[in-house]
Parts: C-alpha cells; structure tokens; sequence
C-alpha cells in the first residue's frame, strides 16, 4: 500500500510530516510518498499525479484568514474533488484556517490533531473501509472534539 | 436492482442506516450496498465508484452550521452532480444542516423524515419513474411538510 | 424533432405540463417526451440522458427562498451547463424562485409566462435560430414584461 | 479566417451587431458568423458548437442587475472558460452589467465601446497575439478608460 | 526546460517581463515562452495550450478592485486548476488583487515581490521539488513578509 502526502511551503505548520509520522509510526508497512507545492491551488494537479501511483493521497493546506484566501481554499477543494472523479481514488483533505483560533499555540493543537486523525482515515479508507460504517453517524470531528450523535 | 447508501462519520446521525432499512423494510428485493466516508467532501468518489455496479446511489450528509460547512456542502453538492454527468445515473443527495433546527430532537425528525422521504425517491426512480410525473409541481418536501401546489 | 421536458415534484407548480401544453397546442409535428425528478439538482443527469435522444430539452424548476435553495440552484445551473457542453445541445433553464413574489397568484403568473415562453424558445431555437438574431438586444424577458432595447 | 459571435435577446443592445460590424468594417478579409441565443447561461452551449468551425468567438451578454443575475453572469462564465478548454481556442467574453451604469445613455456608451474594443481584441488574436505582449501590463480597459501603468 | 509565461494588458504593470526577467536573468538554460492575452479570464485556455509544449506556465493577472473583478479572477482560477487537472502539470498563479494596496508605489512593491517570488517558485518545481518539502510549514509568502512557522 502507497499512500501520498502533499503539503505547502504556505502553511505554518509541517503538516505533510505530522502526516507522514503517524502513519510511519504506526503502520510500517504502508509506503509514503511525500511532496510539497507553494501553495493550496497547486494541490489538485500534484495530488492527481500522485494517485497515478498511490492507492490514496492525503491533501494538506493551511488557508490565510483573509476573504481571498477563503476563495482560494474553495478553488483547491473544488480541484481536489475533479481530481478524485478523474481517478476513483480518494483524497483526504486536511485543512486548517487560520482564523479558526486566534492564539499559535491553540492552532498548532488543530493542525496536531487534524492532521493525525486524517491520517489515520486515509489508512483505514484502504485497511477497513467498513470501520467507517461501524462509526456511522458518530459526529466525528478532526482537530476538535468529537460532536457526538444527537442526543434523543 | 441495486442501490448504493453513503453516509459520514462526520454527520450527528446513522442517516445511511436509515435509507438502508427504509429500503430493506419495503423492498425486499433490492440489494442495497452501503459505504461509509469521513465527510461530506468525500462523498462524491465513493458515490461514483459505486455506480460502477449500483443502478443509484443515496448521498447522505449532515453538514455543520459555520459558513465553511456550507461551503464544503456545495462543493460535495458540485461533485455529486459532476459523478452523475459521468455516469449517467442519479445521485440522490440527502443532506441536513446542523442549523436546520436548534433542538436535537427536532433535527432527528428532520433527519429520519429526509432519509426515509428520499430512500423512497431513489427506490421509485428506479421502479416508477412516471410516478414523479403524476405528482409533478405537488411542493413536495423531505424532512419538512410538504409545501404543496401554490393556490390559486 | 423531439423536445425533452423535465420539472420537479419539488416545484409548487406543474411546469412541465405548461411547457409540454404550449409545444403540444401549437407545433402538432414536435414530440414532445417528459420526466420528473425530485428537485433541481437532480435536473442536470436527467436531461443529459433525455439529449441522447432529444434534440433540445427543457428543464424546469421553482428554488425555494432560502439562501440554501439559492446555492442549490446555482449547483443544479453549472451541472445544466455541464450537460449541454457535454452534448453540444441546448438546455433552456426554466426557473422560478420562489421569492419572486409574495403572492401566490402572481407567483403563478410568473410560472406559466415564463414556462409559455421559454417551451417557445426551445422550439424557436429548433426551427429558426435566424429569429433570436432578428430579436437580438431586444431587452426580451420571459415571466415578466420585455425590458426593451436601452433608449437612445 | 473565421470568427463566431454569440449575443443574446435579453440584452438591451444589439451587441452582436456592433461588434461584426466592427469586424466587417475594419477587417473585410475576416468571416464573421453570427448566432443569438436568449440569455447568457445559453452561450457556452451555443460558443462551444461554433468553435468547431471558428478560429475565435466572441460571446456578448448584459446580465440584469439583481443578485440573481450575478450569479448567472458568474455560470455563463464559467461555462465559457470550459468551452475553451475543451476546444483550445479563446472565447471572448463581452458582458455589460446593466448596473456599471444609471442612466441609459452612458450604458450605451459602455456597451458600444466595450463590444468594438473586444471586437478588435478577437482579431488581433487571431492576426497579431505579439501584440498584446507589446501592451503587457498597461491597464488596458474596454467600456471604459484606460486605468493605464502604475505609476513610480 | 522551457516555461509558459503569459500575462495581460489588462494588468496594470508588466508582470510577465517581471517573471521572464527573473528566469533569464539567473536560469540561463530555460527557455521561457511568453505570451500576453486580454484579462484574467482568458489565461486558461493559453496557459493550456502552451502546456502542450511547456514543462511549466506561470499565469500573471492583476484582477480589479470591484466585486465583479473578484468573481472574475475566482472563475479564471477555476479554469487554471481545470487546465493543470488537463495536463498533468503545474500553473503557478501569479495574482495580485488591486486593492491589496492603496498607493501605486506600494503595489508596484508587491507585484514584483509576487512575481519574482513565483518565477522562482516554477523554476524549483522543475529542478528542484524536494526543495518545497524541506520548506513545507515555513509560512513562506509571495509579495509579502513570509508568515513563518507557527511559534511555540
């Protein structure tokens, strides 16, 4: 199993590493294939030409808080989405804003726990795609607490 | 006939169970497949690898209620559409907004109407589809109360 | 020639049979074949397969007046746009927004305008294309009363 | 040498006319075909099937000015750029908001300069692409003045 | 290895002088193909067509300052992503929003930052890719003072 990971020069955080460390660590015999482009619009291309040869790729990015970089995050996912119907391969998106906490310290916890979590979907999307199934519903949440299934 | 059920761990809700019964309870004849995502985003490759061998497939979603949940939605929404160009097969999309109502116990009834309403729908596309025609321009509505024909 | 004409259960208002009416009334030598969907985003695959067969299609819908109905008839008109180019075929859009008018019978004033005159174009665009050119920049509306050309 | 010129009946102004005659007028050796479509979600479908045969075409529309016809504006466009991409040739779009300007009479002005400016942007793409290179960066404006260079 | 470089005279400074010079000036060995088209909304199908005989196309545009001119620049990115899915390769976009800046002078300041910046950025693409990767997460920055990794 081949799983790519691609992050940007843009985002403030090494995504594509905390990507590529949980699943080294955890899962020694998955290979990663790890690249890394200027910025969010230039993932949908590299991430298409990745799936050419990984059965998965991981797409990371870390959108600025300004209304263009809200614009330039929806053009990248819209990319990303063309890209995963041109080969019938998934692509996990993992993005964080950086608007979503104010204080570095709080955001490098989202970008953590985001990143790790997809991570960690990316290879059960190819080990145990019924595992998800089994989790239906749960109102799983990456880089924040879990939402929960609503209450009765 | 064989129709594809997608859901979420993301969403608050086992929505792609409730298609799954609805369409088991009544029509006990159709093979019903059921697949399982991280997100809404991730919906559109896993629909379109199951028409690969469904005749249709059901998209449930339970979109978040910050302005980047609704955005995310479209782009789901956009790649939905963009599968079925490809396939020429219905997606049918059965998504709620977290914010549809303020009260879990009323966004469940939300929930179970849309998915049951809709679980119909896919199963009448395939068997009836002069059935919609009958009831063209009606103000039908998943989830809600019907609208119904605008009065005279 | 054949006309495909294809609304939704979700429109408060048989669209399709006006349009079927107006071609069927006046051009006796067009078949004319009908369907109905669910809502508007399931327009874009049912009028791609109708253009297999057909040499223009018609699809009608009334988007409700929340801003989410808005974003799913600009999803539903990208993936009409879609189909066209996919087939090199005309598909004349015929939508209603709901919030139009606040009544309800201006509202059903709109609807068959709008329905009489596009089922016209859709056959105009058939029989004599020359026409739009002779009609160009003429300020033509259709569900409301003609803008006209800009006074000198 | 063959140029398409697509306009539409809900425009306000023979756009179409005013930029063959520009052509005709100025560039007796260049073909110009003229078609006219009702609105400009029409365009793409109608610019695409032209390009089978043209070097270039020339797409004119004057969107209302609701929010509603912004949004239409925005398809028709992005229905275009896909029309370019799936032939290789350009399609210049010529849209005039009917809110770029209150009174009709300075309208006019807009959409007569703006269609002869681009009328002469499709021919020189054809006979002299070297010459926009010359003009790069100079602020350029069609409809309206040149914004021209940034100043030191 | 030879570069696309095209650009607009709708731009209000010489952009692709600016990313050609950079080239030249320090990669001896590329050749660089330049090209310039009317605005933002043509460079899709130009930057496509060079791809056929470039390694990579950097595509300059400085969109206005309107809201119509953000949609256009959010559709012709669109379009620069779609082309890049087309090919398999990259399109760095080099966009500069007019009203970054409100002094011609500062502005000028950004536009050749940006534009040096991303000539660089598609050389190291071609020569050099694993260079991103030991940048990934810096917070670099085109135009403006890079961001830098999130502190501690």
């Amino acid at each position: 199993m081949k799983i790519g990971v691609v992050d940007t020069t843009f985002a403030r955080a090494n995504m594509g590493k905390l990507v590529a460390d949980e699943i080294g660590d955890n899962f020694g015999d998955i290979i990663v294939v790890r690249r890394t482009v200027p910025g969010v619009k230039d993932l949908p291309v590299e991430c298409l030409n990745l799936l050419a040869d990984c059965d998965i790729v991981v797409a990371c990015g870390m959108p600025g808080a300004q209304e263009i970089d809200k614009v330039c995050a929806h053009e990248a996912s819209t990319g990303l989405i063309q890209a995963q119907l041109m080969t019938g391969k998934h692509i996990i998106e993992v993005f964080v804003h950086e608007d979503e906490e104010t204080e570095d310290r709080k955001l490098k916890t989202v970008v953590e726990s985001r990143c790790r979590k997809h991570a960690r979907n990316a290879v059960m999307l190819l080990k145990d795609p019924a595992w998800f199934t089994r989790n239906a519903g749960k109102g799983m949440r990456q880089g924040k607490d879990d939402a929960g299934s609503l209450s009765h």
